[in-house]
C-alpha cells in the first residue's frame, strides 16, 4: 500500500484523543509529546554513512519533531538492530554525542539481531515536555509563512555524499542536522501553525496548508540559501524542494515578527494548493514538491 | 556486539532517571510507563505467519511490559514497512482487533519503504498509564516465586507454526499472545518484583533473581503446563526454557496468596544464581534457560 492508503485505513482503527487525527508530526499524551521516526539502510542513510552520524540523525530527527511542538526532549527509546563491532561503537559514540549536544537522556528501548545481509533498520521514540504543541493546521487565511536558518543545504549535502563536489559544511548539514530546540520554544507561543521541515520546503508548506484548509503562495526569490548552499548550486527550487532540512516552517499573523532568526517566504489565503512566484513572476509547479513518508 | 555489551555500554550514555538503569521491562516518565518492542521477520516471527497474527503479537507483547508494570494501556506508536497489498491488509485488519481487544488507541507512529526483499522490521512503543511500577529487581530473600497462567504453550505453538502436528489452541497462544492487564493491576500493589514471562520461564527468573541480587530456586514439578500442553509433550523443563508465554512472573512475601490465577513455582534465598529441583530431587540446569534479546 502507499503511504495515504495506509493512513487513511488508520484512521479507521481507535485513534488516542491526543493523536490529532494522526496528521500532525506528534502526538500530545498527558502532557507529553510524542513522536516515532525510523531510518532504513539504504534508504534514509546510506551503507557508508558513518555509524556515527546515521545515531546522530536518528536522533535529531525525531527531536526536531519535538521542537516543532515547542517541547524539551524528555529522552528517547531506541530500537537497535545489532550487528558489527565497528559498526555497533561507532554508532555509540555518535550516540552519546547527539544525547549530551540536546541535553536529552535515554529512557530505554530494545536491541535485535537482523538475518544476515539484512539493511539495518533503526527507530527511535522521542518523548518531550513543556510543550505548547501548536498543531500543524492551524494556519489563517492572511497569515505569513516563515522558515528558520537555511533551506537546501542537507540536500546539497546528500549529493556530497554521494559523491558530487563540495564543501564539509554542506555534508555536515545532512549528516548531522540541529533540531531547532530552543526556537521552537520561543515560537510555540506565538505561532498559529508549526511543523519541521524535512521532506522539502514545498512540500511540507503544502501539507501545512492543506491541513489548514487554506492556500499558500511560496516566493522563492525569498527562500533562505547559505552562502555555502548559494556558491554550491544556488537554485531556490532545488533547495525547496530537498529534503532533510529540519528547520521550523510556521504561520504568523501578518505584522508579527518572530523571536529568533527566521525569513518569510510566503502567505497563506482561503482556497487551496500551492502557487509559486519569484517576486512578481508566476513560477511553473515542479513535478515533484519533495519526499513522501513521514511520521504521522 | 552481543545485547550484554551493547548494554553495557548505553549504560554509560545519559539515561533518564525512570530508566532504572535500562534493567526493567519499562521505564516511568512524567508517570507514564513507556516500553518499545521490535519484531524481525525470520527472527522473531515467520515469513507465513498470517500478518493479523503478527501485527496482534507486535502490539499485545508491548502490552505485556505494561501488564507487568501494573498499567493500563493508555495508546501504541507503529513503525511500519509498507510492502504489497495483502500482507498490509490483514496487518491492518489484526492491528484493529488487538487495539480493539485491549482498549489501546493509535498514538501514531512513522511508515518506511524497505529495499526490496529485506525482511519486515515492525517497531511498537507502548505507552500506560495509573502504573504503581513494580521493578524487576525488588524481591526479597525468602519471597516465593509466582507465575500466571501456564507455560510452554507458545513454544508448542512454534514447533506447530514450523510443521509439528498438534491442537489450533497451542498455535493460538504462539500466535495471539494474551498480555496479563487486569492480572498485572491487580498484583502490582502486592509484589515485591514483577516482569513479563517472554524468554522463558528459567531465564526470565534468573534475570528477576539477579536484579534483586538473589539466588532462585524453581521447582519443575510446580510449572504450571495447560491440558493441551501435557498432552502435547508435557515436558516441564522444555516449557520452562521456550519463549513467547507472557504471563506475569513475580515476587510476593512467602504466605501472601496473589488475587489472580497464579501458581507458586520457587523461592527467593540469599546468594545468586538459578537452581532447579523437581519436587525434592535436585536437577541439572540445561545448557540453554531461553532466549535472548530483550526489552531494556
Amino acid at each position: 500500500m502507499i503511504e495515504a492508503e495506509f493512513l487513511a485505513a488508520l484512521r479507521t482503527l481507535p485513534l488516542h484523543p491526543g493523536a490529532r487525527g494522526l496528521a500532525d508530526d506528534a502526538a500530545v499524551v498527558a502532557g507529553l509529546i510524542v513522536t516515532t521516526d525510523t531510518l532504513v539502510e539504504n534508504v534514509h542513510f546510506l551503507s557508508y554513512d558513518p555509524p556515527g552520524d546515521v545515531a546522530w540523525k536518528l536522533v535529531a530527527t525525531n527531536l526536531s519533531d519535538l521542537a516543532a511542538k515547542g517541547a524539551r526532549p524528555e529522552g528517547v527509546l531506541l530500537s537497535y538492530p545489532l550487528g558489527d563491532d565497528g559498526w555497533d561503537r561507532a554508532f555509540l559514540a555518535g550516540l552519546g554525542e547527539v544525547l549530551t549536544a540536546f541535553d536529552c537522556p535515554l529512557i530505554g528501548g530494545d536491541t535485535v539481531s537482523l538475518p544476515v545481509g539484512a539493511p539495518r533498520v533503526l527507530t527511535v521514540t522521542a518523548l518531550g515536555g513543556n510543550a505548547v504543541a501548536p498543531p500543524r493546521s492551524g494556519a489563517h487565511a492572511g497569515d505569513a509563512l516563515w522558515v528558520t536558518g537555511t533551506i537546501g543545504d542537507a540536500g546539497a549535502g546528500l549529493a556530497i555524499a554521494k559523491g558530487a563536489p563540495g564543501p564539509a559544511e554542506l555534508l555536515d548539514r545532512y549528516r548531522r542536522p540541529q533540531p531547532r530546540l530552543a526556537e521552537g520554544r520561543a515560537l510555540a507561543p506565538l505561532v498559529h501553525a508549526m511543523m519541521d521541515v524535512s521532506d522539502g520546503l514545498l512540500i511540507d508548506a503544502s501539507r501545512m496548508a492543506a491541513a489548514s484548509g487554506l492556500a499558500v503562495t511560496i516566493d522563492l526569490a525569498a527562500v533562505p540559501l547559505s552562502p555555502a548552499g548559494r556558491a554550491w548550486r544556488g537554485d531556490a527550487l532545488a533547495a525547496a524542494t530537498a529534503g532533510d532540512d529540519y528547520e521550523l516552517l510556521f504561520a504568523l499573523p501578518a505584522g508579527v515578527e518572530p523571536p529568533v532568526g527566521a525569513t518569510r517566504v510566503g502567505w497563506f489565503a482561503a482556497g487551496a494548493g500551492l502557487t509559486l512566484v519569484e517576486g512578481e513572476r508566476p513560477v511553473p509547479l515542479p513535478d515533484r514538491l519533495g519526499f513522501e513518508h513521514t511520521p504521522f
